[in-house]
């Protein structure tokens, strides 16, 4: 599906952002996405045990009923902070609610930074009377993209328009995420906003549907963070025949939801911490779906193959020994790796026919292709990563102090 | 136990060593250790599914009958090579047989360098003409032990003499090992020699034993080889009351030979690629030993943690996050996490009172302890890895171009 090349925000959706004085960097670092109307929510979330003391919060409220706004705050991730954190996460959702007059419950909490530090509730209270109501605009989201960053370089968004139930429907999307990114049931901080009309089990499903083929096939550095969450909230503004039931409205939203989705994760991925190359790794053929993306994420979590591609180094060996131990299901002799349009491997030994053009793929393609095809049967997955540079390194070795 | 500060050789080995122009640095590349007495053998292999050519030939030829020799090629892995790289295998032990007088199923073949490109056979057999039978001596172990080093910095070499059945008994062991590590039932290169008498069935025991604490409780960087062996032989000479069934003697043999074992796991973590510090991840009161491993070697694989302690920056909200993704059994709440003395992480919250004091240990300590309590059980694990420095990048960047 093709995405909007403009930035297109659903009917009844405003934005705001703030600088509260939570990042060191002095940048703005306090959002909020406002629903109009009740809104009907869904989200996914880390899987992560010492998940953030927001994470549970929010679980409880999208449980609730009807959810009207989003507050999001970076440079602290309020994970691994004890009932302090509890606290923190509970009066940011109250200051919320009093600001916009809405209910507590209709708050969702969204955090990143640093874990193991409380963020300081009376800095986000301060800047979310700053914002008020009169600082929210439909016209905010791309700064509010930005204004939830932390190690990101570029923003990252996403929309799309389509006709359901017979009328014009918007989806916009927001994310952040460059380290610390290997979702697994959930992502680094995601919303995406709609004004279609769709009842909150299909909502629910669509997400869970649209998540297993876009965020949770990417990684970065393998590490799941404390954080991760994506919540999709739909307004109804748009008046479209409601969607109630499967079928073709129901598909047509699950795929602009997933297209969506899908933008964001790859932007996530070309954004890793100190990327140089967006790396994408398709898995042709498998006995499955899982075990599709089981061998792609071992491949796109090597090391190894992400220093070769850093390097431009047609370093191939390591691909097929990152496929050997990813636990997929395949016949070695029958295992075909090929780089961008070069086959490398098949029937067992090297295939690689013209070094020159391969290195010369790798020196100037900003996107690299790793596919791999299994002949164990008709299922694919794709996993997007980036190359590992010196800079992820100087990135990671320096970022609490 | 007290590993020798000398090296200690078993009566009736001997090693020989030269440079067969198989690394393009023209450093000594092939070497052969040599039993003058039949030996009881036993090895593990890696469980990498594109296992090299050489690993099959090892299995069979273990399984067969004694072992005499190990030949041990490094600049080539020999593996995803194909019908040419199995016929290499033969070829090589082949000539191996040919020049020590002995048969071709008592050769053991290990081999290391880049995946996909065969060794070149007619230089590996013209090496093994040149060391010939007078080319060996006993005291080429430390030469050997170099040879075989590919990336590594250091050569891994130790040795114990200890009393077994009345009689003086010495192991020896060496291993080669500093990227793409990452060991499953098998691990880098490591060799051990021994003149104990003790039956196979024994012999395979106490392999396995001390191999589950030792070389599969080591990461450098996550990626499991195609090449990894650790290979042990016992050749009698030492005429001790032979080790025929469960007792005292076989906890001696098999604790000297852990010690071997883990001196030798210990050297390859250190000497991981561009490594700073030697890493150590203890897990206390775990539910079984395989939790403890699994959730040490979380921590352990952890890109984020091991770029933090490169940093020397006391960041252990990674580490909660890596305990929190493992899969390991525990409550949140009752978790204690400790950076050499200083408890971090104690009741959900931070737990650091002296951060001055930590960032010196981390700054000044040549290793690097980590200690994780999950109040869920008696058992325990260490895991060890390296930090992550700018110059694994760089190494790994540019291995094969």
């Amino acid at each position: 599906m093709k995405l909007a090349t403009e930035v297109l925000v659903p009917h009844g959706f405003k934005a705001g952002v703030t600088t509260a004085g939570l990042k060191p960097s002095g940048a703005a670092d306090l959002a909020l996405i406002v629903s109009e109307l009740p809104a009907v929510g869904a989200g996914v979330f880390t899987t992560n045990r010492f998940a953030g003391a927001n994470i549970a919060l929010c679980r409880e409220h999208l449980a609730s009923g009807s959810v009207r706004a989003v507050v999001i705050h970076a440079g602290q991730a309020n994970a691994c902070t004890g009932k302090a954190g509890d606290a923190a996460a509970l009066a940011t959702a109250r200051k919320a609610a009093e600001v916009l007059g809405v209910k507590v419950e209709e708050i969702v909490v969204g955090s990143t930074g640093v874990i193991g530090v409380l963020p300081a509730v009376e800095k986000i209270s301060a800047g979310l009377e700053k914002i008020g109501t009169h600082g929210l605009s439909a016209g905010l989201f791309p700064e509010l993209s930005k204004a939830i960053m932390t190690t990101d370089t570029k923003p990252k968004l996403a929309s799309v328009r389509l006709k359901i139930g017979g009328k014009q429907v918007t989806l916009l999307g927001v994310a952040k995420g460059a380290g610390m990114i290997n979702p697994s049931m959930g992502t680094m901080l995601g919303y995406v906003v709609t004004d279609a009309i769709i009842a909150k089990p299909l909502l629910k499903k669509a997400l869970a549907q649209a998540t297993e083929s876009t965020f949770n096939c990417l990684t970065v550095d393998g590490d799941t963070s404390t954080s991760d969450m994506l919540v999709v909230m739909a307004n109804g503004a748009a008046a479209n025949a409601p969607i109630r039931a499967a079928g073709a409205d129901l598909d047509k939203f699950t795929e602009a939801l997933t297209a969506i989705c899908q933008h964001l994760a790859r932007a996530v991925a070309a954004d890793g911490e100190g990327a140089t190359r967006l790396v994408s790794v398709t898995v042709n053929n498998a006995k499955s779906f899982e075990d599709a993306r089981l061998v792609a994420k071992a491949v796109a979590s090597s090391s190894l193959v992400k220093c070769a591609i850093f390097g431009r180094d047609p370093n191939w060996g390591r691909i097929a020994a990152a496929v050997g131990y990813s636990g997929g299901t395949f016949d070695p002799a029958k295992v075909r790796i090929a780089i961008g349009k070069d086959l490398v491997f098949e029937k067992g030994q090297p295939a690689l026919q013209d070094r020159m053009a391969l290195s010369k793929y790798l020196m100037e393609s900003p996107e690299v292709d790793i596919s791999i095809s299994l002949a164990a049967g008709k299922a694919t997955a794709t996993v997007w990563t980036c190359d590992f540079s010196l800079d992820y390194v100087r990135i990671n070795a320096h970022y609490t102090t």
